[in-house]
């Protein structure tokens, strides 16, 4: 993969309706930003959910890929009536919603011509001039026009389908991430924390408690694509946390 | 709590730099929607995920609490230079960010007044004449201002919280939904599903696959207000169902 030193960036587009009703619980977000974050460089600074409304889609997405570096959706790109990402793409790019007949070959081998029936043959059509995104456990391709990648809904189908992408985008600087887990409370450890972030303005420094096995901590996280920077933000968090003894249970 | 007949919208906006970057899983979304469903006949229509950028959550919630009946933001609202929800909201309605003298009353006693230091007082900084929503867990209360409704970000302080909001909102119809999930794929019955979805135009159907102890199959699900449609709608799939011979293994 291609690497700048800019800062590249990136929104999540989450289609479809069992995550706004709260049936299914999204775990594509998580696992393309982890992804986008350390195999890339990209950092990921919006998500929407939105519903299948072919309206809502077209709006959302030309809003967004003139924000960011790219733009990824995941769901409604399978055979049923509320997978609608594909046609609402060709509508955003106004290009044609057409038969793609390399899609077409890869399906009707992994079908086989017997099993290619017309619910399945409904995944080839796509925005004109798309390129395909393989997907190596359960055929049906996902595609992307210009910096808009469309992904499907299943978690274990998209996590197949990232690899064949990481070629197709040009990333940043690697992000580095730098978690001290103390025992203690965030209201012990605000003062110096902040003062520690007023030092270091281009290190993102969060403050998260945790409660594991009974115990009460509280994880602080530095980020930054500086690797100096993010050392010696360390020391600074470090030198406070020995000054007030609070123990650390885990440095990674 | 009352109820309209009207539909009742809403969305949510995470706040939180680590969900964006993916180290954090959140759970709070479905957990919210279900309760806005199941408890309140409110849909949620979009959800957010932002940045702990001031700028970002005052333009965004200005955006949504015009177009959504109600808002509820996660996240935000502890005492380190992280939590900047509280002083955010105060400008997006252009009040002041002042001390709540009830909100005090409840963390000294619950910190007890040797306890209750300078980083725990930050939390009782709120937008000025916000509303509390007490914490039976943590002490620390959210807040609302008009629509827009102000939780943590630690789903089990927030789940706690929840009930303390239901007769302070007024919902709509309850929304009912039903699942059918059948052994097929969903290319099998994609056509006579959308044949039902365009008799029932007033009834969400959505279609998603699953995998579950090596068998594949897909659950159809089926939303609306209006009891009867749901029920009607139910007997035409059922119908083409049998009619295809697909195994129906459970429905609810």
């Amino acid at each position: 993969m291609k690497k700048n030193f800019k800062k590249v960036n990136a929104a999540i587009i989450v289609i479809g309706n069992e995550i706004l009703s709260g049936r299914t619980q999204d775990l594509n977000v998580s696992f393309i930003s982890k992804w986008l974050n350390e195999k890339n460089g990209i950092s990921v600074n919006e998500v929407r959910v939105i519903p299948d409304i072919e309206k809502k889609i077209i709006s959302t997405i030309r809003e967004l890929k003139k924000k960011y570096n790219y733009i990824f959706t995941t769901g409604g790109i399978g055979p049923t009536h509320d997978d609608i990402t594909a046609q609402s793409i060709s509508k955003v790019f106004k290009v044609k919603y057409v038969y793609h007949p390399e899609a077409f070959k890869i399906l009707e081998k992994y079908y086989g011509k017997k099993d290619f029936n017309e619910g399945r043959q409904r995944m080839v059509w796509m925005p004109s001039r798309a390129k395909l995104i393989l997907n190596p456990s359960s055929g049906a391709p996902g595609f992307y026009v210009k910096n808009v990648f469309c992904l499907p809904g299943v978690p274990s189908i998209l996590e197949s389908m990232l690899p064949n992408i990481n070629n197709k985008i040009v990333g940043g600087k690697p992000i580095i991430s730098k978690t001290i887990s103390l025992i203690t409370y965030e209201s012990e450890i605000a003062k110096p924390l902040k003062k520690v972030q007023e030092l270091y303005k281009k290190v993102d420094i969060g403050s998260y408690p945790f409660f594991m096995k009974g115990k009460i901590g509280v994880s602080i996280v530095l980020r930054s694509n500086d690797k100096l920077k993010i050392k010696n933000c360390e020391k600074q968090v470090l030198t406070f946390v020995k000054k007030k003894r609070i123990k650390i249970i885990n440095r990674d």
